[in-house]
């Protein structure tokens, strides 16, 4: 059998990814990624791409294309969403991410986009994976809410497999029976992704905890564990927000957040 | 709100499904399609297809497309694969049910396949979902491996809300901690379905047991709890098949299992 | 390894249970249990012993020692239930089926009780096991919310290895994420136990449901499936029950399930 | 509704544990505790109390009585484990932390042991939370394998109920269906527990992990989430070891944790 490229056998050394020669993950440099659930408006974007940026964060995360459990649920801005990110970029330097969610919009991803992320309903979406392998952008891959981490390191490997190697894994929670939380966070695999492959690997405590309280703990617990960057929920008006209201935190809380990390990511030998 | 087209709300009656004004699935009337899991060659499909009719079924099912967990397995004869299937349909009358997984196929599934699946890990694969309900034809949407039933409803919305309201769906079993079975059959999920909505349900038995011996004990269960049909695979050698041999029964032993639940079936007022 | 008394490579026939000379369980006998989760009044039990006896029940269950998850709710009448118990079973001949939660209690139970019944709860109290593994009564053994079939399997033989062989398995729903059922009745168990062990097993479709509507469809899934019986929760006035008044169906209710129920077990070939 | 004793609304302040006046967790102690799963023998305890005595462990682990699923594995040295552990107590120092799975046996733990540990599967046997709850010392309860954290806390509710407040919660995993690890550690709970419980909590990696290597990364997680505490499997030859020997770290690997938790341990405030 083949042996898979995501493996540490194919690759002993840890993935480093690059954007125009710059680190962006890997060699101790955490990848920081904040921003609103859906882009809404270009004041609220702004506004939010501004404090981010102030606070730390390196990357614009923000929905145009959104998967909403119903149909009837505000369903993204779509491209003007996508341009209101890029005007973000160039007012703040952020770079951006935002989800893909239908191969019709690979063009689209490829001219606004700096990071492409697949979400946690299609990560076996072999289809969208196979398309996105033929990029030469980096891809935030998440994984599934039921998907074992065997699973989730193959979806990858469709990735790779059509030639593009920059693949970051995003942990963020798994379908359990408890309702404490939105989903539970695995942290554990942090260290048997680390063990397994050579994939970089970010948390998203966001979607997993579902509740702002939790966001700032879980994110020293996953700087702790080993992980490679965080993408966390930020909204300028969690109440009014028109997705994820209850689990994105204020830009004041995420200004703490960051200030709050950082020994733990000295610690850990990490660069913010 | 916008009241769920899914809803017995918005529709009291059961749905009934007609394919050229005869009813395939509701009204009574049970669903029964059978094949492989994989179409492997004109020899294998035409054999399969000529035994199941034989024991009673209507519908000829195989994976023309395969989503596969690693690239690296086998991914199915694509067009080949559905002509292979049309040429089983002329010469036994059965209908055709194969599985979508990209939104560049719609034609070619319009063209050769008389019901169109959707499988568990697209079931929040909105794009496809969306565009399926463009189409005039049945589409089987399988509940993906940790959707709740409520979101299961909301996929099969997608579909409805644009148009097609031929959706049947297709319980197929959930992840769990238990590995005694591959999935756990959740056959609650039937009367549930049937309390909230109008649309029919299927069981696959195969998918959720994984084991040969489990199939028919199973579909005799899920008769009793009221389901209107059964897509089982069979393969007449499930020891070389190209996946899912494991729970692949013979057509002699899909033979015996439709004489067995035709009893049940007649206790349930349905028609096979 | 000592060969597990629970298998069948032990013993091949399936296991016969008596009570003074009569099958109770086993050789085509369906087990069937009814009545309230706990015992509340002489006139609460009485009239439900009544009225479940005439629609077919050969067995009174009835909580005396509850199991609670909070020191503040109902936790039974004792003693006194046993009692009340008791006189039911002078007035209608039921035997009487009860669940133990305290080794201090093993002589009270030897005494009122016919099946002692071992709660999901304490599946893996092997200190409960050990004790009532040296009594000479059936014991109703349930299924842990998250425990495995083979743990479950080795939680038997924890009595059958004190030298109590008359084991019956209860299948009563696990632990998942769904939550439109109270736990996800696991049906797959029964043939998945029948293939493993010689002993006989029953389902509780009440606690797994959680809902009245659901109790008939899964009462008929479970014999159609193969199970050995049914253990189904019976109140006068579910709606003022003083625990699990939602999942709990009228007397009336179950007259008609029984009747229901008739027809697939004769295509089983069971007795009620 | 009685206001539970667990809940931050009856107590608002962190609870202290002490034993004979010195603060053994909470006010920022962080209680360290290993030792092996099983007592085996007189050497192995020394050893291995020494070796983690040396390392900054304050209590010793050490199971006498061993729940295990099949009744054919080791069920432990019983009394004599118990008195093996006094010796070492005697030779250490360090305070002594034993598993009690029967009731019969409270005396002789009230003897022997210095805190006292309820197991996951006890979690819920209420007939021995009222009995450990009647007794004056420290008492760990261990999360069930599929305990929600409502019942978690109400579990505790029963002890705290009959007296004693010395409960500290113990998070070890709960069961999903991920199987790179033995259980799914869930971090989340302690942010979650700190929200509405005044009780310490501690979190045990080895249970949760099931695999050497992970020990170390989950520790330094739980310190960053804020838990109070580690219980960790320790064994001077794991490869021989009676139960629990994946999963077991050697006394040197014990020596590097410690060392390399301090830095987080700091960073949050927390003294070893």
């Amino acid at each position: 059998m083949k042996k898979e490229l995501v493996k540490r056998e194919s690759q002993e050394e840890d993935t480093i990814i690059k954007i125009d020669g710059e680190v962006i993950i890997g060699d101790n440099k955490l990848m920081m990624i904040a921003g609103p659930c859906s882009v809404e408006s270009e004041e609220q974007v702004m506004e939010i791409a501004k404090q981010v940026k102030a606070s730390g964060a390196k990357f614009l995360r923000g929905g145009a294309f959104k998967p909403r459990t119903s149909p009837y649920d505000f369903q993204g801005l779509k491209e003007e969403g996508l341009k209101l990110l890029q005007k973000a970029k160039e007012k703040t330097g952020l770079k951006i991410v935002s989800e893909i969610v239908s191969i019709d919009d690979i063009e689209l991803f490829d001219k606004y986009v700096d990071v492409i992320q697949i979400g946690a309903r299609n990560m076996q979406n072999f289809d969208l994976l196979k398309k996105v392998g033929k990029l030469n952008k980096p891809i935030i891959l998440k994984r599934g809410l039921c998907a074992t981490i065997k699973e989730w390191l193959m979806a990858a490997e469709y990735i790779l497999n059509e030639g593009n190697k920059n693949v970051i894994l995003c942990e963020r929670g798994i379908r359990t029976y408890e309702t404490a939380t939105r989903n539970t966070l695995d942290l554990s695999s942090i260290p048997v992704i680390k063990k397994l492959s050579h994939l970089p690997i970010i948390v998203d405590p966001s979607h997993a905890a579902g509740q702002k309280y939790l966001i700032e703990p879980l994110s020293k617990a996953a700087i702790a564990v080993g992980c490679d960057g965080l993408i966390i929920e930020v909204h300028n008006h969690p109440e009014k927000a028109l997705s994820d209201g209850e689990q994105s935190i204020t830009p004041k809380m995420y200004e703490d957040l960051c200030q709050n990390i950082k020994p733990i990511a000295k610690v850990m030998n990490k660069k913010l």
